[in-house]
């Protein structure tokens, strides 16, 4: 009989809703020494790990792994991640800020306290052109949300053509894929490949009215060349959820960075209601020795 | 040959696209008594009306005909409006708006600007009820990204179910339609019909979360009834493109009543790159004698 350790600040809430879902054959623990399957955030899973003696699965609950495909943690059990649940939230996001910004909001607000009935010209996002870099599931449903409104996409990906909502790939040339770009979408998880990968050379390649969009993971953007494109006007704006180190240093210069909006690493929440349904479905596979969905390449990091 | 007058600021524009479509047999003219063809803002093709001696068809290049449909006026030619090219347009403009609701934005902006790694949780428009006040072909779009982004979508309409989109039709009680919905969108036109439908007792059948946005026309809104639900906190915030008297009066209490978010009347421009399609279709139509698409009823007012 398979034992579950639930390693999760919402624990409470996945035991009742895992419960609910009347899994066979599944026990839930708290002793993690004796748990073969683990449903956890990944630091708190991270730091268990010496001591889960039985350990053959983990299902992470975010999308990002970083602390268990480190080179330094053991390496000895089936690691899946949580994808399909978070392009939606993402799409909200990203499509939020692209309409705050061409629907200029804050001018819009700035006349009403001014009393003055002005009427800026709006931009559009229809006929615009994003380009995504990483076309994974999230990728895949941002492509998506960009086709709904009428826009022209482009993915950057290392190999991978999958999604048709995607209208032109590339794959090794960065500063054609960047050429005429409206918006910049990041959604690259963090690996060794990815480092910087938003460098001096690429936010150049942008025309200067682009916005660029991170929503993947820090380490991809070269930050101090993200401040000087800003500062100097060569970007119309950028939209930061993640960074290179979080929480942000005090001392760090996007505080105070001009067109610069941060959000502080909640473009997409990780809900017990959208990560038990991949945990239930993984589970079955695993009890019917399926493989399992999801399914993370330590070495890829992803 | 039929002869064509332009009536719009943007009348050179126009002529380009219109001589570049080639149409067959049309001939522009600048002499109004001599043209049986309108192409026109409503208010100038209203003030032209009484010398347009050979008239015979008005294609409106917006959607709303109100100056033309006037009791006072003339009806004895064909008005179309148009239609089918403003529901992108409108589709940014509300989820732009419900997206910088739910992701609390200005929060975040505030939290930014004090330097503070902040982590408001946002709301998302997954799983929300959208409820359409008006489902012509703006609110059919509308009604589009809404299940797009996976919301419930309630409609309601003098009579007519004909999108799929929509979820759940209500045509008679305004306040059962109004009951538990998250957002509150119109699309109505002005008619008599639509005066202050959206009265005191819509604004407290909807739950206090609520948000209300106006694309239609400001007539449908009882102005004071919605300034008190704001004040009170019995509506989270408003959102209007459209008011009962344009330019908002400088005494209007609008101008300082909380959680209101106004833009004036720029929620969908009319772009002569899409009416120059709407024209060009139904110009041939003209040609062939063939009803014309979008032919507005002067009595119903739309």
């Amino acid at each position: 009989m398979p034992k579950l350790l639930i390693l999760s600040r919402d624990a409470d809430e996945y035991v009742e809703r895992i419960r609910r879902a009347g899994l066979p054959e599944l026990a839930i623990t708290e002793q993690p020494s004796e748990a073969d399957v683990v449903l956890g955030e990944p630091k708190l899973t991270r730091d268990a790990l010496p001591g889960l003696a039985s350990l053959r699965w983990v299902q992470c609950i975010f999308a990002g792994v970083e602390p268990l495909v480190d080179p330094s943690q053991r390496r000895d059990y089936i690691l899946t991640n949580a994808r399909g649940v978070f392009g939606e939230l993402m799409s909200e996001y990203v499509f939020g800020y692209l309409l705050f910004h061409e629907k200029k909001m804050l001018e819009r607000m700035a006349a009403q306290q001014a009393k003055q009935w002005q009427r800026p010209e709006s931009g559009v996002l229809r006929g615009k052109t994003l380009g995504l870099l990483g076309v994974g599931s999230i990728g895949a449903h941002l492509a998506g949300t960009a086709k709904h409104f009428a826009m022209n996409v482009r993915g950057f990906t290392r190999a991978t053509e999958s999604c048709e909502k995607v209208d032109q790939y590339f794959h090794d040339d960065l500063l054609t894929f960047a050429e005429g770009l409206d918006y910049l979408v990041s959604v690259l998880p963090r690996t060794v490949d990815t480092d910087k990968l938003v460098d001096a050379s690429l936010l150049k390649a942008l025309p200067p009215h682009a916005v660029f969009v991170n929503v993947g993971r820090g380490n991809a953007v070269d930050e101090p060349a993200l401040v000087a494109a800003l500062e100097e006007g060569r970007l119309a704006a950028a939209v930061l959820d993640v960074f290179e180190k979080e929480p942000l240093p005090q001392d760090h210069p996007f505080w105070t960075t001009p067109n610069l909006y941060m959000t502080f690493h909640t473009s997409a929440i990780s809900y017990p209601e959208d990560i038990t349904g991949v945990f239930v479905e993984n589970y079955k596979r695993y009890l019917e020795g399926k493989p399992l969905n999801y399914v993370v390449d330590f070495e890829r990091g992803y």
